[in-house]
C-alpha cells in the first residue's frame, strides 16, 4: 500500500534559529499539520558564504530531511533560497524570494520597494529579478545589513543600540522614497518594532513567513500540495546542526510561549 | 636524505580572517620564516559553536595544514585554542591561550584582569583557569562580545556605533576596576583604537599576536622550534575555505600595505 503523503510532515530549513519565525506562523495557519525543523546553526551564517558552498551546504541539509521522509521543503533561509533553483529535490522546494516579491509587487503603491537582507541575498539581485519579472515598473532599493543578525542573537532586539544601526541601514532606503520594505531574512521580523520606529507609519513591510504561508495554502487549495485532515493537532521536531544553551534560549524566545524548543542534534 | 625541518613554512589557523593579525605580527618579527595561513570562512564564527563542534572542525582544519607540510602550527583563534589540547598533531601546536594569560599576569599591577573574548571562549573559563595556575592571587572579569566580530567584519571598525558598542562590553569591567585587558580574539586588536577611547590610559592591553611571538621567540632561541636561517626573506600563502570578495577586502585591509593578500581555496 502506498503510503498516505498528507501524513508526512512538512521540512522547514534554515542556517539557523531566524527560520523559526517562519514555523511559527506556518504553525499558527496550518494547525493540523506536521512539521520538522533543521537549522544548520553549526554552518551559521549563510549570508557571507559563496554561492558555491551555499548549494553544497543545502544539498546536505536537504538530504537529511528527504531521510526523514516530508511531503515538502521549505527552505526559509534567504540566503539558501537564492540557491536553492541549483539544487534537486524529490519533493517540492518551497523557498521564500518569489512570495516575498509577489507580496511586495501587490503592496506598493508608489512602485518604490526596499530590500533588507544579508550580502549574500543582497548580492544575489535575487528580489530585484523577481520583481522585474513581476512587475517591470517598480524600482528596487536593496541595503545589506550583516549585523541585524548578530543583534538579534545577542538579544538586544529592543535596544537603543539596534535602532541605531537600523536607522543608519534604513536611511538611504527612506531618502529613495519607498512605500514597501521586504523583510529579506528570517531573523529580521524578530526587529519589528526597530524597523516600525525607523519607517513610521506609511511604509509597509513585507514578511518571509506570510508570503510562504500564501503560496502553501493557495497550493493546499489547488492540491498540488496534499493537507493533512486527520483531525489531530499538528507537532513539531527541531533539529540543529550544533546545540548550545545560548541557542535553546533563542529557541524558546522565537516560539515563546510555546515551551517545547528542545533541540536535538544532526550530524551532518 | 632527510628533510631540513628548519625550511618548512610554519602554519597558522583561524576560524576566519582576524587571525591574520597574528600573521602580520608573526612576519614582521621573522622575516625569515615561510607561513601558510588557513581561515576556516566557511564555517566562522566558532565562537557560538559547541566545544564537540569545534574539535572535529579543528582536527580537519589540521589536517589540511599538515597535508602541506609545516614544522609547526599556530592556533590563532582563542575558541580554537580551548580546544587545542584535546587533538592530535604530529607538529607543535602553538595556541593563543597561554601566553595572553602569561602576558597579563606580569602586566597587572593590581591584580585586577579583564577579558573580552567571544561567548565560547568566555564559557570556556580558559583565560581564568590559565591565570589562576600562573598566580592564583589575580582576579579574572570576563566579558563575551559577540557583536564586535561582525563589526569589524562590516567595515566599522572607526565609528560611533562600534565605540557604544564597546562601551557597553567594557563598562563592566571599568567598573570592576581592571588594569589590565586582554584582547581574547584576533578580531579585536582591529578595534584598539575604539577599546582606548573607552578604556582610558591608566589600562594596558594584551594583544594575543605579541604574546604567541614571544612564545615562539623562547622556542627558536631554545632550539625546540629550528628557525631558517638562508637570508631569504619569507613567503606567505593564503588559504581560506570560502572565497568572497568580501572576504579578500578585508584581508587586504589587515595586512596592508602589503598588496599580496589573494585567497587560495580549501575545501575541507
Amino acid at each position: 500500500m502506498a503510503q498516505d503523503k498528507s501524513l508526512l510532515p512538512i521540512g522547514v530549513f534554515d542556517s539557523g534559529l531566524g527560520g523559526l519565525t517562519v514555523l511559527r506562523h506556518l504553525r499558527e495557519r496550518f494547525s493540523h499539520e506536521d512539521f520538522v525543523y533543521l537549522g544548520d546553526t553549526a554552518r551559521i551564517p549563510y549570508g557571507s558564504k559563496s554561492p558555491r558552498t551555499i548549494q553544497r551546504y543545502l544539498a546536505q541539509n536537504l538530504a537529511f530531511l528527504n531521510h526523514l521522509s516530508v511531503k515538502a521543503v521549505v527552505v526559509a533561509c534567504n540566503s539558501a533560497s537564492t540557491q536553492a533553483r541549483f539544487v534537486e529535490s524529490p519533493v517540492p522546494l518551497y523557498e521564500v524570494i518569489g512570495p516575498g516579491a509577489l507580496r511586495a509587487s501587490i503592496t506598493t503603491q508608489n512602485s518604490r520597494v526596499g530590500v533588507v537582507a544579508t550580502r549574500a541575498t543582497v548580492m544575489s539581485e535575487c528580489y530585484p529579478k523577481e520583481i522585474e519579472k513581476l512587475k517591470p515598473s517598480i524600482e528596487v532599493f536593496q541595503q545589506a545589513c550583516p549585523l541585524l543578525v548578530p543583534l538579534v542573537e545577542e538579544g538586544w532586539d529592543d535596544d537603543p543600540i539596534t535602532n541605531l544601526v537600523v536607522y543608519r541601514y534604513l536611511s538611504p532606503l527612506l531618502a529613495a522614497g519607498i512605500d514597501t520594505l521586504i523583510l529579506g531574512c528570517t531573523h529580521y521580523p524578530i526587529l519589528k518594532k526597530a524597523f516600525a520606529k525607523v519607517l513610521g507609519g506609511h511604509v509597509q513591510m513585507v514578511d518571509s513567513a506570510e508570503a510562504i504561508g500564501d503560496q502553501i495554502e493557495r497550493d493546499f487549495q489547488l492540491h498540488k500540495l496534499p493537507a493533512k485532515h486527520d483531525g489531530r493537532t499538528g507537532t513539531f521536531h527541531l533539529y540543529t546542526t550544533d546545540v548550545s544553551d545560548t541557542f535553546e534560549a533563542l529557541a524558546r524566545r522565537i516560539l515563546a510561549p510555546n515551551p517545547s524548543a528542545k533541540l536535538e542534534l544532526a550530524e551532518i
